[in-house]
Parts: structure tokens; sequence; C-alpha cells
């Protein structure tokens, strides 16, 4: 390439590669080796199916292959209803005429062999060349050059006509699918010279592919894609700024389905009339992301086009290296053979992806209107809890951990980034909001706490959501817990108040352990479980040690583990959360608590208290 | 990330997008135009089974998800065998707890529902708060969170511990599969979380991905790559300058099953004991080829190291983007659970590839020895020839051609590039040699000339490959016309010649349209055609207007009409060949014909001339 064009920048031209004249051969062994309904003749470059032994005698076999850099094509559609064998050159080089003869002679069938070939002047002079030897050894053969390309009109591509592109794909599977039902070597023959008229492809790069075994390149400008290109970093017929994606696709589809350029329109193609497949193909460095973005465009702009698109396919077919860019290719379905059922029928090959089987025009996959988050109908059990009781410990907790703002953020200021006190503020004000707009139902301690839950959700944060994970926890433990509880009691007295301290133990003990599933904070880790473990840990130990109704005894001593813990984390090396990224000596000097423990020990002795003046 | 840490070179973020707001909806949108077993639910970016209803009547319902930019992780692996639905996120976000809820109610199942979540804080979180405010619904849910990621090490990883790589697709292979034979919740929770225990899992990066709507970056060195890379651009562990990618994937292989790294050994792995299964992922700029190498590298290291691996996957599972890197797992079959079977049950979605089914640790897929290229074991038809005139005629061909050397190289020198002359000379020392030591089948026409061809395919060139596929195209035609004569005649006497020249004629016809099907090139582009072309047609039209065997005056008025026609490329503009390159001035001002046309014509005549003195 003209160094006066090179781009602004340079790449890495970093590669997988251990010897540039060996990359071939150790890739397609790596096929080989992840399909083993495939085997390979090294020497040759051959990849053929293991079973070719049973299909020749039975079905005319079919040949492809080319240069490499193009995998998955041609050797991953190896395979049954595709490729009997694929005959790899080295990278963007035609395989010369021995290896394809040596190809031919180990698939040749009595029914015959078929030789799909990529219009380029190496590949038909090496695969013609085969295919004469090979005749001129009695094995029957033909041949059928396809060029799809749209990019490069006729003036441009004069004698030499239309480069073959990823539409290729599309007369391998409908002559293997055809090979596979016992269609005869000229019925297969006609309808791929049929298929290869019908198919228009147009490539787009956003830059050039680098070469494993090559340090130089060109690249193009920041500024600039180019339209057109060819697969082995042959230029394109026009290069321009990068519109967005539906601009872009759109300009690339008008050169496949536009009738009125004369230099540039090869398929005859009418909404009207004629159905279409739509092929969507990565030519190697776009992300998988950006694949269906296209995909999106280009049904978009066809369906708007009043095109019938019967088929989609997406993916890796046809690639140029890691080129960034993809191609677009359009089969025109013809009237007089049905591939439609040839190009659905499964083909057990690792190139030929799990493909749509239903006529896309007629589906619509925005079902926004259509789905209903029905909740579930199964009737929830509810928690019967004296409802003054439980308004008065809500507005507690919230009170005392408003009070304690300051507090929290001056403490926060030094060893965290200042924004914790009001954050649990902000949510204790949300909560008492809601309390007062009767949207907590306070009879109902399980689906009272489940709404807190849900309050502190849209308050954001880490802690923020460990407390609404923590207490929507606690509310379904209650539920499960008591719900068994009357169950087992076989209680009918379904208004009674069930929740006792055993009960709340259990279910705070249930809700700790699915905490812990989704933190990994423990006990020592400078974090609001500091506080939360020791006083779960006392509360259920003490409760479960007697049998008497000692539940604000527990609580109590409880609430001192809790305070016990918050203090033990002053000048504690942080493990976990805000405080990680302060310098262990600040945090050593400061002795103060960890502002997360701190505030929730706040919330639970102010719960606390309230229980305790009853 | 630190600027100071910025790579030599900026990249162009050069996306399809044409929102980057919009880019996840709709890339999902375009997968599920393109299968559209799978249904979207736009608002909340779910991907589910357009059959859910029919499925979470009979098994447990299966959900995975996360940020987006690792596709076709996760929706691709919606469907059959695989997940129940799949929600995302933004790019490398993970999805809001809203959004996963959404998806949970909406595959709901009295089964149970499986969230199988990859080890991130958000990713966590949002989940689990899902899964907790499900369940106060009454919704019957488990969770497994996967961390697979062997590049972080114990110390680095501390609390968070591994992070979720492409390994988690065994997870949700295995588990879909379960589900599909009706495996209860509890059975496939615990079964996946056996199954995530085993999985080893470690990335390289030649560099950082690119973010769509992102216009900043941070890329690696030319001479570095980085190992341990994590799926969002997370810094790996260690940076390295590029080995050969043997030795690359050894030292990554080595993180994975060196159980003597005492912070970084995750899998108490054993060759003599285990059997493996291997992952190869491509993180998304990779070229398909250079992933086989990768592939076949860790194969044979693995295969070194005694590991018996039962199961190879390869292809585009869990990307970064467009990050050029890959990851490889392994997963360490579990004794007391046979997965394989899991494994391979087929799974139709677009993401799960046809995959391997035979122990690749018993396949040899280096078969140089095993197969031996038989030709045809049909007997060829000999077409008798008087062996001396066609000796003599051959020598004369050549040695005409030697003489006129000098003149076509002049030729060539002021219309091409000089070697024309000398190319063609030196095809016909080796057709001469080969004439002396008795390698040329003189008796029979047929095989005489494909000798002929297979001694021109050796000496290269586009025109010594025409000449080559030309003659070789004489020699089929003519044992098949021959053949079809004596069959038609039921002559006995086989040993008589029977190449007449209608016989010829017709050979050379067919040869001609072989040729044509191999070069565009036509009367009037400036090359050999200009010669063969009227040669023939006058050959053939004078011998199919009479009965007469008039075919030497046949040859004579061919041979008039080669002169002509070489003599007519005098002055004509090229469009095709070897002048195509020469400024239109310098070959009409040089008055010379075509080199090769003029070669064409000098072998014609060299034979007209000794088939004359007969």
């Amino acid at each position: 390439m003209a160094s006066s064009n090179k781009g602004l920048h340079s790449h890495h031209p970093k590669h997988f590669v251990n010897d540039s004249n060996k990359i071939v051969i150790e890739s397609l062994r790596g096929l080989c080796l992840s399909y083993p309904s495939l085997r390979f003749i090294e020497k040759e470059k051959i990849v053929y199916r293991a079973d070719i032994d049973d299909i020749r005698k039975k079905q005319v076999t079919l040949i492809s292959g080319g240069g490499a850099g193009h995998e998955p094509a041609h050797a991953a559609f190896v395979g049954h209803n595709l490729l009997s064998a694929a005959v790899s050159g080295n990278i963007f080089a035609s395989p010369s005429t021995s290896q394809i003869l040596a190809a031919i002679r180990r698939v040749q069938s009595p029914h015959g062999t078929l030789l799909i070939v990529k219009n380029y002047t190496g590949d038909c002079l090496n695969f013609g060349l085969a295919a004469e030897k090979a005749k001129a050894e009695g094995i029957k053969v033909e041949i059928v050059i396809v060029g799809d390309d749209v990019g490069v009109g006729r003036q441009q591509g004069g004698l030499v006509g239309r480069r073959g592109l990823a539409g290729t794909i599309f007369v391998h599977k409908i002559a293997g699918a055809m090979a596979e039902k016992r269609w005869s070597l000229n019925e297969i023959k006609n309808a791929a010279l049929l298929v290869a008229e019908n198919i228009g492809t147009i490539g787009v790069a956003f830059d050039r592919c680098t070469i494993p075994g090559s340090t130089e390149g060109y690249f193009l400008p920041d500024d600039e894609i180019e339209l057109g290109m060819g697969i082995h970093g042959e230029p394109g017929f026009q290069k321009i700024s990068l519109p967005p994606s539906s601009e872009l696709v759109q300009k690339m589809l008008d050169t496949i389905i536009n009738t009125h350029d004369e230099d540039r329109s090869f398929l005859d193609i009418n909404p009207e009339k004629d159905r279409i497949a739509l092929l969507v193909n990565n030519l190697g460095g776009i992300s998988t992301l950006e694949l269906g973005v296209v995909l999106n465009d280009a049904f978009n702009y066809l369906v708007k086009k009043n095109f019938y698109v019967k088929r989609v396919y997406i993916g890796h077919y046809m690639t140029s290296l890691n080129m960034p860019g993809v191609s677009l290719s359009i089969l025109k379905l013809p009237k007089d053979l049905d591939v439609v059922p040839l190009l659905d029928v499964k083909a057990e090959t690792p190139g030929w992806i799990n493909h749509s089987k239903v006529d896309i025009s007629k589906l619509d996959v925005s079902l926004d209107e259509k789905v209903s988050f029905k909740e579930s109908e199964e009737k929830l059990f509810v928690v019967n809890v004296n409802s003054q009781l439980f308004e008065s410990t809500i507005k507690a907790a919230c009170n005392a951990l408003i009070q304690a703002e300051p507090e929290i953020t001056k403490y926060d200021t030094i060893v965290g980034d200042g924004d914790c006190g009001l954050t649990l503020k902000y949510g204790a004000i949300d909560i008492l909001k809601a309390l007062k707009e009767n949207q907590i139902m306070t009879n109902d301690l399980s689906g009272g706490l489940m709404k807190i839950s849900n309050i502190l959700e849209t308050r954001g944060g880490t802690s923020g959501f460990l407390y609404c994970l923590f207490i929507g926890a606690i509310s379904n433990s209650l539920r499960y817990f008591v719900a068994a509880k009357v169950e087992e009691d076989n209680n009918n007295e379904k208004d009674q108040i069930l929740v006792d301290g055993n009960c709340f133990g259990a279910s705070l003990k249930s809700a700790l352990s699915t905490l812990q599933t989704y933190t990994p904070a423990r006990k020592g880790d400078r974090t609001m479980m500091d506080v939360i473990i020791p006083f779960i840990t006392t509360f259920t130990d003490i409760l479960s040690s007697t049998n008497d109704d000692n539940t604000m005894l527990a609580f109590k001593d409880a609430i001192e583990a809790a305070r016990i813990g918050a203090e033990s984390t002053k000048g504690m090396k942080p493990k976990l959360g805000r405080s990680t990224y302060i310098a262990d000596n600040i945090i050593k000097e400061a002795q103060i608590p960890d502002p997360g423990a701190w505030a929730a020990y706040v919330i639970l002795n102010g719960i606390y208290e309230n229980l305790n003046k009853q």
C-alpha cells in the first residue's frame, strides 16, 4: 500500500502465533480438535468429513476453499448438509492446484464432485486446473464460481467481475443441503449458479486487518471508514466519515437494492415481488454487541423499503482476520427454486449456527404491551403485629438515625467520602414520609418491613442496598417462620400475634445468612457487619439458652454487643467498603468507629430504647 | 484509568452505534430478530424463551444476566437446554433489581427459578435483592454465584473473591440441561455450585476494548500484553512482552493447573485422577484463525501434562466488546456427577455452537500417513496417435518458441514487465527435456498433452497457468470425444488412430470454453485470447462447413486468422493482463503486438509448419 496514504495511527500487530508459516496448519488442527467430526490432512491443508467414505458412495460431494484468514470459512463449514471438504491456502493466498487435486481425489464420488470457488484470479485458476486434472483421471467434477460483491462496480471490476464475499456461504448451504438430498451433480451445479446470481454483498471496514507475521500495515485515519472493501484488504470504492449505524447500514443496503445505479446494480430486485434473506457477517473485529445493532438497523430499513425478509443470519461467516467491519449480503430468493427449506435444514458444522426458521417479517419482538407483570397470585401470609408498637419503633429508629447524622457525617469525612450520614438520613426521612402517608402496613410486620426495604432500594449506594437486602430478607424469613409455626400449632386464631423472640431471632439469623451470600464482609472487616453479626449472635444465643420469655433481656445484651462491635472498629484496618482507599495511619490515628457500623448501632439502639419504654 | 499509564498509541473508537443509550436495546432486538425463538421485553432488557409459558409449567427455570458488552453472553444462551431468560444491564453495568425482578416474575415456575450470577458486587447485590423481593411475593427462587477467575489471587481478591468469567457458561449449560431433564431446584442448585467450584479461568489481553459512546481509553504499549485481565477492562496481575502463542498459552494454563501456587491455586487438580473440559473463549477481537492456534497450543500442552481432555469448546462465549484477547477455562469434571452428557446435549440457542461429542484425547487428526491418494481406478482411454509425428510436433512448437524468445522479450520490455519471453522459453526447455527423458507418452495424444500440462504447471505465472489449463482441457476433451466415437462406431480395432480434424476441432472448442470459465479474457482484451479464439473458431468453422477431410486446409486458414489476431493487438488498449499498468499512449505509439498473443501465434505456427512438412 502507498505509504503516503498511511493513517494517522499505527496499530499493534500482536497475534497468537508461533511460526507464521505454520499458523494455518496449527489453526486447522485446532478446529479439528474441537470438532472431531472433521479430519485433517496437514500436508495439503485439507479438512474433510470424517464420514466421507460413507457419504461419497451416496451423494455428490462438495469442495470449497481459498486463502486462509477468512475463518470460519471454509473449513468450519465442512459437515452434514454443507461441504464435504475445504482446502486452505496460506493467509489470503489461493491453495495450489495440487492441494485442490488432493482434496478432489479424497472426496471424489461416482455421483460427482462440485467445486464452489470465490471469484479471485488465483482461486479460479488453481481450482480450474485441479478440476481439469481430476477429469483427466476420470473423476466427475464441476465448478461454480461465485462473485457476489456489489462494492466493485462494472467499470472498476472490468472483466474480472465481482469478487466472492460472504454471500458465497448461501451457495455452500443450499448446495450442501441439495447434495444430502441426493440431487444430481448437474441439478446442484445449476441451482448453485442460480443462487450465486441472486446474491449481492457489500462490506464496510473501520480499518484494515493486521496479518500475523507481518509488522507493517496500512490503516485508516480516525475520521474515515471505507465502503466496499474486499476480504483481503482490497480497497473499497468510497471513504467517508463514520455516520450513525442506521445511516451507514442504509447506505450499504442501497448499493445492493438500488436498481437505478447502472454501474453497480447487479440484483434485479423488487420489494413487491421478491422475498429476501439477509446475512449480517462480522468481518472479524466488531463486537457482537454492535453486530446486533447492525442487524436491527438493516432489518428496519428493509422493512421500511417494503421488503419481505424471510430469513436472517448473523455472525462470523467469512472474516478478514481481525478487520473491524461487517458485510451485508442479500439473497433474492429465486422464484423457481424454493431454497428456504434448503437453508433451514440443520447443518452439523462448527460454522453454521442455530438459525431462525420462522418468517421474520411476521414477528413482533417488542412485547412491552403484551406482557403483564402480574405478581404471584399466591395469597401472602400476614404476620400480625401490634400496629402502634411497630409504628413507634419505625419512628424511633429513623429519628435516632436523623439525630446521629452530624456525628456520622463527621466520622465519614475523616475515614470515608463524607456521604454516609446524609444518605442514611434521607433514607430515614423517606421512611417517615411513607409512614405518614399510610404506605407502610403497620399491622403486618413482614409486609411493613418489605415496604421499608423497597423504599431503601431507590436510595442507592452499597449500604442502602445492603439494608434493603437485609430488611427484605428479615421480612421473607418472618413470613416463612410464622407461617410454619401456625401450621405446626394448627392454630386457627390467625389474628393472634405470633411473633415471639425465638421467631424473630430465627428470622434475623436467616436474613444474616442471606446477606452474607451477597456481601463478603464479615466481622473484623470494618463494616456494618461488625455490629450486625454480634447483635444477632448474642440475641439468638441468649434466647436459645433458656426457655423463659426473655426477649427484652436478650435484646439488652445484644445491644451491648452491638455497641462493643461498633467501638471495636476504631482503628480497625478496613478490608472492604468506604475506608479501603484511606491511608492506614489516618485510620489508626483517628480512632473513630466505621461510620456505617456506628449507624447500624444507632438504628438498633433506637429500636431497643423504644421497645424498652413499653 | 491513570493517564500516566496511557499506551503509546491511541485507537479509533469507531463503532456501529446510533445512540449509545440505546445500543443494548437495539442489539438485543437484533438478536431476537435473528432468532425468533427468543422474545424481548425492551423496557427491562429481558430476553426469554418464546415457549416460556409451556416450559415453566414443566421444569425449573433459569435466569442469568449482567452487564452488556459480553455478548453472546447472556441473551444468546437463552433457549432449549440452556437459560430461560437473560437480563442485561447497560455496558459493563449490572441490571437493576427491578429489571431482574421483572425477569423472575416473567419466568417464575412452581418448580422454582435459579439465578446464575457472575461474582461482581453490583450483580450480586441486584440479583440478591431481586431474589429476596421475589421470595416476598411467594416465588420460589435460589441463587448461585460463580467466580471462576484465577487471575486474581487470594491476596488481591481479598474478600470479594474470584470474578465471574467465561467459565460461567459451563454452569449455564449444565444447569440448563438438568432443568430440561426435570431435576429439582435444589438438585440443580447444588450441582451448579459443585460445577462452579471446579472451574478455573484465566484471560489475556493484547489491548483493552473500546466502548461505544466513549472516546477515551487506555491502551497497552506495543510491546506489552496483560495477563489476568477481567472482562470489564479490570487490570490483570502481570504485564509481559508478547511471547510465542504456545508459551503464552502454557503460562496461562499453568495459572489454572499449577497446584503449588498458594495464592492462586483454586483447582485441586491432578492429571492422574481428573478429567477435564477446555473452553477457549474469544474475548472479542482475536481472529478466528488465531483462536484455532490457541486451542491447538492449549490441547498440546494439556496432553503433554498428561491431562485427559474429555471435551473442547472454542468460540465467542463471553466477550469484552472488541477486546483482542482470549480466556482459557478448565472445568475439572466432578467425580460424583457425570456432567458430560449434560454438556453434550444439544442446545438450541444462538450462542451454543455445534460441539464435539467425542473424547478428544482418543482422536488423531493428523492423517497424513493413513490417507493414500490413489488415483481413480478407472482405466483411462488411450488416444492413439502417430508417435513420431506427435514428438516432432512438440519439438517444433518448443523450438519455435525458443527461437522467438528475443523478439517476445523485446516486446514485453516495452509493453509489459519483460519476463514473458523467458518464462515461456524455460517452459519449452522443460518440455523438451521431458521428451528426451521419455517422460511424455507420445503414443497417447491425450496422455502426452496432460503430461505437458503438468510440466507447465510448475513454471507458474498466469500465462503458464493458462496454457497448463488449456492443454489439460484439450487432453480431457480429446479423451472424451474419441472414447465416445469408439463407442458410437462399436469399433473394436482400438489400436486404430481415430483423431481426425473434427474430433480435434471439437476438443479445441470444448477446451476453449473451459479456459473461458477461468479467465474473463475475450477477443479484444489484448491477451493470448486474441490469437486462440480466432484460431479455433476458424478451424472448426471450416471443418464443419464441408465433409471432406480438409484438416490441413482448415489449419492453414486458422493460422492466418491467428496471425491477424496477433497483429490486431498492436496498439490495442489492454483490458487484462501484463499491459494493464502501462500508460495508454506508450502502448498506442509502440505499435507492437501483445507479447503473450504473439507467443501463442508462434507456438501454433510452429505446430502448423511441422504438420505441413509431413
